[in-house]
């Protein structure tokens, strides 16, 4: 199929937010053999949204729109569509009994705009909304099918992966199926990667391998295409090999696995547990940590010790070691480390302090890092040097100890 | 004028990348009373750029080109518009000396691919590339104003801001401009903000009043044409104060304000700090808040108290309180925000204890939360329902305090 990528919304032309819907559809596509040849965006306006389907049909004949489903009179799209290709609107009673529940729950009536998100189109298949009240839909008319998404990137996404792509794969009836997976690097620029691998990338075509720069990581996708789920496995199997054999070192997971989860996943593994000390991350290293589910039998505690008052009082950092080697230090970090683990009773101690910017600190250039990492028996202290935006390094910094901590659990091994 | 951007790159239509040139431009367009009425994205495929031209051309009278100017083979967006409406490429003299000199202080000589990126169109005004290598164009032909950007972001931004704005004002005889104010509203849905403005919505046309769905909030953007300052301001405010009579308990700030921002600014207002206890967002207040520059002065420090244990060591709470009451529990949450506010030193203390998913607590719905605010004098503690995944409630649950926040702020003004 030859598809094109239709978003509706008047705050994308008006720059307010990038078409990362428009992305996301694309990336997930090619995995069933959907070729994209074109992504527009039109405002929320009848007439426009019309034209673009004119166009479109004429060129593709799988029209995935994005936006314009919700309950405002500028939610145009099923309206567009309906009125040109003269197929009714209807109720879904499942998505209308979905609207109704969600308000009368909360005690309200429901209002008819809130309704009109139930709407489908007459012989339409409907896509249940599992992240939000619009119902999708899809509709086979004249050669083309037309897919219809809410626009909300959460509600799209969950729609995508839990109804447009099980449903696509009824339709690829060639037998065919794609298989991806997605291997995770951390520490190696996508350049630098991409150069180590450029043989394999040019010379394979199944599985394919696209590089992907992600945030602060790269990713390897692994796509096969195959008949047979077991020769499918050994294709991806003997890649990935390949893969490994020059750059495994920076090789740190698979598909949905994150720093995070590693990190928890190599505590819980031998049974530790874990308490966080935080200047420079303020709480973001342990909010990332406990964001996964399960990470409560591995993350004992956490101190936000911003000032340095709060690391003397809370963590027991000797006033001394500031006043001698300031509060972004290896020393500082050291008794960090050593202070929540002390004071939270856990198996393992982290300490992150440094510099975020924007800007110098203690005569320091933003991005100094020192993550302290105690375990009882020795206190590791590691620098790192990192560049971005205070956003960026504090981020990055907050990974930089979930590596850490897997490094360390490597060498132990 | 009119405008179309078409952005032009496989890698797009693949979903490596969002199309965030389109957002730039159009963000940048806007100033120049341009409207944008539609963002393309093509292969770099000649056919499919000149199929794009030709659709665009029948509607809009600037087209917007970013991308498809560089060296390689599949750059292509000059070749296809020059084909297409007949006016040869050029060298542009200035362009070329500048490709030149670049390689030959590198000791290197110019490439024939790399010469390309010099040529322009017989006729066309051209623009300096400062920060790379591609000249762009604008060309008038029949009526359409034709501007060729690069793609990479910094040589698009940079040529946006230093040549595409500058050559744009000279165009825009008639003096007008835009001016944007974001209003920020928490609390209250978009259909429901909506219902209570229609009449304003429909009936305005300068401003006009767009409301979009942010990220747990909703936000209405005035746009006014003007050719005066002075008169733009006085538009833009005597419609905030219709809206502020309507949903001004709503509204808790404008344009780049967050709600961690506005809580900051309160509390730094009053020379008051505050310390957090956190279990359910398990860091995601104090890391919300110290993410904003000035954090330090008012963020004196947190706790992650993540266990039950946690909650009576490190804050104080009584086990009989977590015994009878629970750790979710209205008593728990006051004595968190006790505890953190006395063992920190602060003005204020504020704790989450909650109920994140998936799995539902102590008998509690998935979604329960408790905030706890201390002030020395009394603790408040509000309950909350929240709903979403593990994620979305975790961030909720952050934004709810910084409410809560405000809130007790404006009670006490």
């Amino acid at each position: 199929m030859n598809a094109e990528i239709i978003a509706v919304g008047t705050e994308l032309l008006l720059g307010q937010i990038a078409n990362t819907n428009g992305q996301h559809i694309s990336s997930r596509l090619a995995n069933h053999g959907v070729n994209v040849y074109k992504h527009t965006v039109v405002g929320d306006n009848k007439k426009r949204i019309q034209q673009a389907i004119i166009e479109a049909r004429k060129h593709h004949d799988l029209i995935i729109f994005t936006g314009g489903l919700g309950p405002t009179e500028d939610d145009l799209t099923r309206e567009a569509l309906s009125e040109l290709i003269q197929v009714p609107l209807i109720y879904d009673e499942a998505a209308l009994e979905h609207v109704e529940q969600f308000f009368t729950s909360r005690g309200r009536t429901v209002s008819e705009a809130n309704k009109k998100q139930a709407l489908t189109f007459e012989g339409a298949h409907v896509f249940h909304n599992h992240a939000g009240l619009a119902c999708g839909s899809a509709l086979e008319h004249e050669g083309v099918l037309y897919c219809l998404l809410p626009g909300p990137p959460r509600e799209m996404r969950t729609m995508v992966e839990r109804e447009l792509e099980p449903y696509l794969a009824t339709m690829n009836t060639s037998g065919n199926f794609f298989e991806s997976r997605v291997l995770r690097f951390y520490g190696i620029g996508e350049s630098s990667l991409e150069a180590k691998l450029q043989d394999l990338i040019s010379a394979q075509t199944n599985p394919t391998i696209a590089p992907l720069a992600g945030e602060d990581e790269v990713t390897l996708r692994l796509t096969v295409t195959e008949t047979n789920t077991a020769r499918a496995k050994a294709l991806l199997d003997a890649t990935e090999q390949e893969i490994y054999a020059r750059v495994g070192k920076y090789l740190y997971g698979f598909d949905n696995d994150s720093l995070y989860s590693k990190a928890l996943e190599e505590l819980a593994c031998t049974k530790s547990t874990i308490a966080t000390a935080e200047s420079i991350t303020g709480g973001g290293l342990a909010s990332s940590l406990t964001s996964i589910k399960g990470a409560s039998q591995v993350v004992v505690g956490g101190f936000v010790t911003y000032s340095n008052d709060a690391k003397v009082s809370q963590l027991g950092v000797r006033q001394a070691t500031i006043d001698t080697y300031g509060a972004v230090s290896e020393q500082c970090a050291k008794e960090m480390a050593e202070g929540v683990r002390d004071r939270c009773g856990s198996t393992m101690g982290i300490a992150l302090t440094g510099v975020a910017g924007p800007d110098e600190l203690e005569g320091l250039p933003v991005g100094t890092l020192f993550i302290g990492v105690a375990d009882g028996n020795e206190t590791a202290v590691f620098k790192r040097v990192l560049s971005g935006t205070r956003e960026t390094i504090r981020r990055r910094a907050a990974k930089e100890a979930c590596h850490v901590l897997l490094l360390q659990k490597k060498k132990g091994d």
